[in-house]
C-alpha cells in the first residue's frame, strides 16, 4: 500500500555549468519520465542490479533511505523488498555529471539477494571476452548456488522477463 | 576510424529458461536496439560510468576486450578512449539474468579517469538520502579533484551534457 505522497520539487536545469559542477540535484529524467539506476552491495562493491526511477521513486528513495523503482514490466511503483522482504537499505546516493543516472550503495535485508531469480546478484553470469573467447563462448555461472528459493518467495506471480 | 566489420549473430530468445539459467548469450535489445551498460573499476569497485551498447558495440566489446558503447549523444559507435586515451580494457563481462543488461569490470589506461568532466568517476557527487536528509540538502563532492582538464583532452568538441 503506497501512501499519499507529494513529490519534492527538484531544481530547474539551467546549465551545463550547474548541472555538472553544482551542488543542487537537477535530474534530467528521459522521455517516459526516468532516470537509469545501478545498485550495488555496499560492502563487496558487487552489482545487485540494474532498473530506472521515475520521480516518485526517487522522491521516496531519499526520503525514507530505501531503494524505490519504477518497474516497467508491472509499470507501478516498486518499493524493493516489499514482497521478498529483501528491503534495499541506502548507504550512499550518487548521481552522475549530467544528473540522468542514480548510483545506489546499498545493504540488502534478509537472505542478501536482489535477483528475482533467487541470485543475490542479478549479474551471476559472465561472457567470454577478449582472449578467453573460444568458437563456441559459453556463459559461465559465477555464483555456484540460489540465496533463495523464487518459487517459495514469489509463489505465481508472474515472471518479470520478457522474450 | 571503424574498420568493416559483420557482427556475430547473438542466440534467438526461446524462452524464459533459456535466457535466465542457460549459458547462451542472447542479448534482448531495446526498442532503439541497445543494451544497459555499467562500467566498474575492477579494483576498487567503484561505478565509473552507465551508458549503453548496440549490437556491433557489444560485439567489439566481445572480440577486442575493449569497452565500446553507443554514443546516444553522437550517434555513433564510440570506442572509449579513442580520443583521450583512456581505454578502458575489459577484465569481466557479465551479463544480467534477463540479458538486457551488461555489467563492465574495467581497468583504465591513462589517468584512469572515465568522466568527460574530469573525474575517475562520473558518480562525483553523493545526494543525502534517510537521516542524512535536510531541509535544504546539498549535493556532496566525492572527488576531491580532477584526473585530467577536459579543456586540454577534448578541446572545443561539443560537451555531451544536454539540459
Amino acid at each position: 500500500m503506497v501512501s499519499p505522497f507529494s513529490p519534492p520539487q527538484f531544481a530547474p536545469r539551467q546549465s551545463v555549468f550547474q548541472v555538472e559542477e553544482g551542488v543542487e540535484l537537477a535530474p534530467k529524467f528521459d522521455a517516459d519520465g526516468l532516470l537509469a539506476i545501478v545498485t550495488t552491495d555496499a560492502d563487496t562493491g558487487a552489482v545487485l542490479m540494474m532498473g530506472v526511477m521515475n520521480a516518485e521513486a526517487l522522491s521516496r528513495s531519499i526520503a525514507t533511505g530505501q531503494a524505490h523503482y519504477w518497474s516497467r514490466s508491472r509499470q507501478c511503483l516498486w518499493h524493493k523488498g516489499a514482497t521478498s522482504g529483501l528491503i534495499q537499505n541506502i548507504v550512499e546516493m550518487r548521481v552522475d555529471d549530467d544528473q540522468d543516472a542514480i548510483w545506489l550503495r546499498v545493504t540488502v535485508q534478509g537472505s542478501g539477494a536482489s535477483c528475482h531469480v533467487g541470485y543475490r546478484s542479478c549479474f551471476y553470469r559472465a561472457v567470454p571476452v577478449g582472449d578467453a573467447l573460444t568458437a563456441s563462448p559459453s556463459l559461465r555461472f559465477t555464483e555456484a548456488e540460489k540465496c533463495f528459493d523464487p518459487a517459495l518467495v514469489y509463489g505465481d506471480a508472474p515472471n518479470p522477463t520478457r522474450l
